[in-house]
Order: C-alpha cells, then structure tokens, then sequence
C-alpha cells in the first residue's frame, strides 16, 4: 500500500482541549510514517479542503505540536460550515474528491461534534458514491457533552471544571457580602439545548445548603413564580442564594428567556442575556441586591485550568482514530468508554459513524431533583471524574505559554478555485 | 504592658487574597502571645464590631489559618458600611469604643480600600477624641488599584492574571472562528473609575496585532464613532477584534455607559451591562457576528489563578500590620514599595493613613497610547511583575479545597444592642 496523507479538521465551537486531539493525531500519524505520510490540516475547518487551503503540519517541530497539548481554541481555524447532503450540494462533495485527490489523501479525520460527524458520515460514504477510496475517522468533541455512544465527550471536562470551580469561588465571594449587600448572584452558562454544563455546576456543592442552590437546566420548563419563590427561601435561609443557568433555559412553550425582549428594572430593552433577564426578575419581584456573570468564551477556553481527565481523553481520540485508519476502518468514531468499577477508569471504544450522526444525547431526566432545581447523585457521580485532575499549561512571565504554529500552506496543485458561499 | 486584644476586619468587595492577608495577620499575632492578646474578627466586617458580633479566631487550629492563604472571599464576611464623621454618627463610635472596651481591644486592622482607609483613620483619631487607648493599622487591600503611596494594591495582582489569561484564552477562541463566526469579543471587566484592571488585559498582547485590540477605559472619553471604526479596521486587518472594556467606561458627560441607576451603600453606581450594550452597538452598525462575556465576580474570586506575587504581598501586609502595632505605631498602612532594579523586587514601607484615606489614584494618562484604547511599554512595565507566579491551591477531588472556618462567636459582655440600619 502506497503511503497516503491525511487530512485533519477542526470543526464547530472550538474546546480548551480539541488541540490535544491534533496533538493525538500528527504524533500517532508520524509515529506511523510507514504507514501515513504527512497529515494536512484544513485552514479554518472544512473550508480549507473545499478551498485547497491546506496547512502541512510536518513542516511543524516536534515540540510545536507537543505543544497543542496546553493550548486552546482550534490551532489551524474552525468552521461552522455543514455540508448539505450529496443531493444537494454535488458540487462539494466532488470539489473535496478533487482535493483529496490531487493531494493524495487518503484518511479524513475530522474534529467535531454532532454536525460535523454526520459530515464525517457523509464523506465516508464518497468512498463509494464517487469511486474515490477514502476512511473518514470522526475525532469527538463538543462541550455540550450530547454525542451518543460514548460516556462523554472530550471538551465538556474542562467546561464542567471551569464552571464548577467558578460557581464555588463566585459562591465564596457572595456569601462574604451578602450581610449588607449583594444576595443573589447569577452565572450564565453555555448549554442550549442539553444542561450538561450548568449541571457540572452542581459539583461545587458538597452538602445541604452550599451553592450552587438554583440549577436552571434547559431540560425544565422555567417557572417563573416557582423560581422566585426558590430564590427568596433561599435567601431567607442561607442569606444569599447562588444560581447557574443554562443559556437554552426556557419557558414551557419552548421560548428561550434570553429572547424575551424584555425590559430590565429600569426601563432599559434587554440587550439579550439570560443573566440579566433573571437578574431583573429577581430585582423586581424581591428586591434583592445581585450581581451576574456570563462566562460565554471564557468558559471553553480556559485551558488554564483544563481536567487532566479531559486533555488525557482528547489526547487518546486523536491518537485512537489515527490507529483505527491504519487498521482500516471507516465511518467510525473512536468513543469513551467508562469502566464498571467504583473507581473512575476509562477505554477507547469504537462507535459506528451511523449511529452516532444526527443523535443528540440529552441529559436524563434521573439527573435532575424532582424539584426541578438541582442535581441528583447519579449525576454527582457521572459528572465528578470528568474534572479531575489539574492540565496546568506552562507559564512565562507570568501568562500560559500557548503554542501559534507556523501554519505554512501546502502549495496548491488545482487551476480551479472554489469559493465557499 | 497588659496584653491586649486584636480586632480584625474585611471590609468592601472581598478578594482571592484578603484571606491571605488575614492569615498574615493572625499568624504574626500569634507568634507575638506575648504582646497581643487574641485576634477577634468582626462577623460580616465593622458590623461584627458595632453589633457586638465577634469571631474568635483563637478557636481555629493552625492548619485552618494556613489555609486561608489558598481560600478566596472574606472569611469573616465583609460589609459596605461606612462609618460617617464623628460629628454625624458618634453613636457608632461610641458603640465601637464600647465593644473594644469591653473586649479589651487594643488594636484594630482593618483591611479593605480607599473607603476603610477612612474609617481607619476616624478610628485611630476616637484614641484622643474618645479617650480610649487604641492603634488603628489599615491593611490595604482593593482589586481596584486606587489606592495611593503603596506601589500596588493586594488583590489587584490577582484580578490582573486573570483577566489577562482569560482575554489571551478567549481571543484565541475567536481567531479559531471568526472566519465563519464571531468576529468580535467583549469582555467586560471591573474598574469603575480606573481602569487599571482593563488595562491589565493589555499584558496578554506580546506583538502588534496581538488582542486584546482595543481596551476601553473610565479614564478616556467614550466616542461611539471611533471606537466602531476602530472595530471595524481592526476586523478587516485581523479578522477579529477583541474588545476589553471596563464597567466604568463613560461619555465625555460623565455618564457610564451601562448606569443601571441604582446606587450602593457608599453612593456608587452599580453598574453591569455594558457588554451587551457595546455588542448591540457593534450589532447595530457593523452587523458583525459577536460574543461578550462579564466576569463580574469571578476575576475578583480567581483563587485557582492568583498571582504568587500578590498572594506573598497580601500576606506580607497582614504580618506587617501586626509588627505595626507592636512597634507602637498608630494610623498607618503597610505599603509595597517597589525597587528600582530592572529586576522587579518589592518590600514593605509605611504610609501614614492621613495621606491615604479618601484619595484615589488614578492611572497616569502616559498609562494609555495616545489613541486611548490601548496601554503603553511604561504601564506594561509596571503591570507586568504583578502577575508573576502560579499561586495554586490544593485540590481535592478535582476542586480547590477552601477552607471554611469555624467562625465561632465571642461571648457577649454587654447587655446593651446595636442594630446597624
């Protein structure tokens, strides 16, 4: 067998971690240059290859790519770009063959979540549909934590980490204020459609009465009258009350709280926001004193104090798709596995591309407390190794030390350009 | 000399590092039995004083002080209250007198910002005034950096890293999307009437081009038409444009950009939502895809990412407070007083209360670039030592193991009440 190249793309919402899966795949690629030759990354994603934009990772030193072990966001660029099916958009797909071909490339690793592995489907099945033979790997990653077939997905660690050692600093800071000023404090965080995140949260809690003492999961229709009277039995009890809420949190008929369009407490329009929505809320109705956070970015990009679980994770899906090409697979997805043991261990499994594709893992709903409000063992128990363990990168004056790699394009060998839309 | 008593306190928004600086303090009392008496804190700050409601820190095991050094928040609780002039309130100076008396309080440290130096120095003044025997040593300590004669301000340092590490973790997020997503980032940061924390987010920026790319501070007029111009260069030259912008920040009139009209207890604005605001604007004009982020109290609680300088320096004005005292010394602050050496070395100096108290110091206009949205080599020169050194807490579980102390109550002696309205 003639070596082929690789090619590897970062897709979707970009993780603290997804750069320790490249890291995965160039190392365990070059470790096998018998068997592939160079891996070539698509410049921001997928539109890289459908625009020949290709980065050559070899002309990277060894310690550049170790170095995405440490770093965030998507060292070659992202994309939200979804392919549409072959019907569709004919164009693409046979635009991606031209490329691949002319490149030589033989294995398509593709870094992302739900969309990008129905994507990843999709490319898996050129190799028959257009006579082009090809192995599509799909590399799990998504902070939403809702691909299915595996225990988790690398990215949410460090996302649950970051939230559930905020929620209990933020937490700290409120209690020592609440006597005479701020009562409630409200965090933002990312989750729109499945709670995983703002669930990490209830971690910060150890026993009865520690924040955070709201959970608001997009998974509970919000209540407006319920919630308020949470919050000021809260305060009455505690003297303060801390709250997470998912960003999809939303009223019964599906309606996101953040798209309210309603006025803050002193006439303004909301500028969008769910903290300040609820912030307004709490103004209004109780009066108390609050301060909110919305952590967006901030939280999938705090490679600062990433889960040594997760990078270790993300680091094995990198290197475990990279092995399944070399054993010939295709349309598969390397997935975790959780051990049945009381101690937290974990393998690499395999997932068919099929059954993963398009299929969003929610939360179960035996997660949540029947109130509606918090998180119940099983979760603790489910959520808690997926923190553990402290990634700290390496520091120089003061600041991590993230890697920029050199990013150098392959020279193009197509006359034709192609412009994504 | 009969041993006397210590009175400690925290007092305005607590810090990742007061603890430290309380651990300073108790560890220097203690190592002193035979000069001072115990150290009894003030439950929920100077109202524990006037309510009679004192922590008797002499009940907490050695290791449980320590801990304070890696545990963020106040942790005797802290209070916005301030104590008007003798001549307005000699209630309540007669009432602290009463509680010191009664306690045989000798000393008195009081550890917070501009406002509490005040107040410390009102009390150092009820020694003559009151004929009550007592040294009042004011611990600095202000995430705002405002206050003057000590080269920094503990807790600052801290907030600084952090912002500094979340901007350079959340640019590179949105350099990985902006091709096909968000081509703007606001960050939202503290800093009502200095704009010394924004500014501490210009350290991430190593070379031109680098964001943050446009700082915004309380201390340069806000001009909405340059400033959207200033984005809009800025994407079309980088393709992103991070924004780092302080609550403070105002129009020329003087009014804040995100004055949500409410006042605290001191008569400050509480202000928040200046984000959304600066996100709506750049909506608005430019149409460009955003995302914005507040970190409201987590920059001001980041214990998992204090600066080691800062911590060393919070406890080194804790230790010198007491030595302080024990000198004879009255109506002072410690103060860190920077070398002059390339190499960044500090030590600790005196300053006189009276010269502290109620003045503010603001960042010197040569802080700023000419342009006002960025800082200078001078302010990167000084900021930079600041954030020297990963002061990690432990961990337990994947979480920062804080201490929450016993804060067991002094017996009262007197039968008289005091409610603080």
């Amino acid at each position: 067998m003639s070596r082929r190249n690789a090619f590897y793309a970062q897709s979707g919402g970009v993780t603290s971690v997804i750069n320790a899966s490249a890291c995965g795949v160039i190392e365990t690629a070059r470790a096998n240059r018998d068997r592939i030759g160079k891996v070539l990354a698509g410049r921001n994603g997928i539109i890289g290859a459908l625009e020949e934009d290709l980065i050559d990772t070899s002309r990277e030193s060894a310690s550049a790519i170790r170095a995405l072990m440490q770093t965030p966001s998507g060292a070659f660029g992202s994309c939200r770009h979804k392919l549409k099916s072959l019907e569709d958009n004919r164009a693409e797909y046979e635009r991606l063959i031209e490329v691949f071909r002319a490149h030589n490339i033989g294995y398509f690793f593709y870094n992302g979540g739900g969309d990008s592995a129905d994507t990843c489907l999709k490319v898996s099945q050129l190799s028959h549909t257009l006579g082009y033979p090809l192995q599509a790997i799909h590399v799990p990653k998504t902070i939403d934590n809702d691909l299915p077939l595996t225990d988790n997905c690398p990215g949410f660690g460090s996302v649950a980490k970051y939230v559930a050692i905020s929620t209990r600093e933020a937490a700290m800071d409120v209690a020592s204020m609440c006597a005479t000023s701020t009562k409630v404090f409200i965090l933002e965080v990312m989750g729109r459609h499945a709670g995983w995140i703002a669930a990490a949260a209830g971690l910060a809690a150890e026993k009865e009465g520690d924040a955070p003492h709201i959970i608001l999961f997009p998974e509970i229709a919000f209540d407006r009258k319920k919630f308020l009277a949470r919050v000021q039995r809260c305060v009455k009890r505690h003297g303060y009350c801390v709250i997470v809420a998912s960003e999809g949190t939303q009223y019964a008929d599906g309606s996101f709280l953040s798209d309210s369009g309603t006025r803050d407490a002193f006439g303004h329009a909301q500028l969008g926001g769910l903290a300040p929505t609820l912030a307004a809320m709490v103004k209004d109705e109780l009066g108390y004193k609050y301060h909110w956070a919305v952590a967006d970015y901030l939280q999938r990009a705090a490679r600062h104090i990433a889960s040594q679980t997760d990078v270790d994770q993300a680091y094995a899906v990198g290197k475990a798709a990279v092995e399944f090409a070399i054993a010939g697979k295709n349309a598969v997805m390397p997935c975790i596995e959780r051990g049945r043991g009381k101690r937290y261990t974990w393998r690499i499994g395999e997932a068919p591309l099929e059954k993963v594709a398009n299929v969003e893992k929610m939360m179960p709903r035996s997660f949540i407390t029947r109130d509606g409000f918090g998180i119940t063992a099983p979760a603790r128990d489910y959520l808690a190794p997926l923190i553990l363990g402290e990634a700290y990168p390496e520091y120089r004056a003061g600041l991590p030390r993230y890697v920029q790699l050199k990013n150098l394009p392959v020279p193009r060998k197509l006359r034709k350009r192609f412009r994504v839309s």
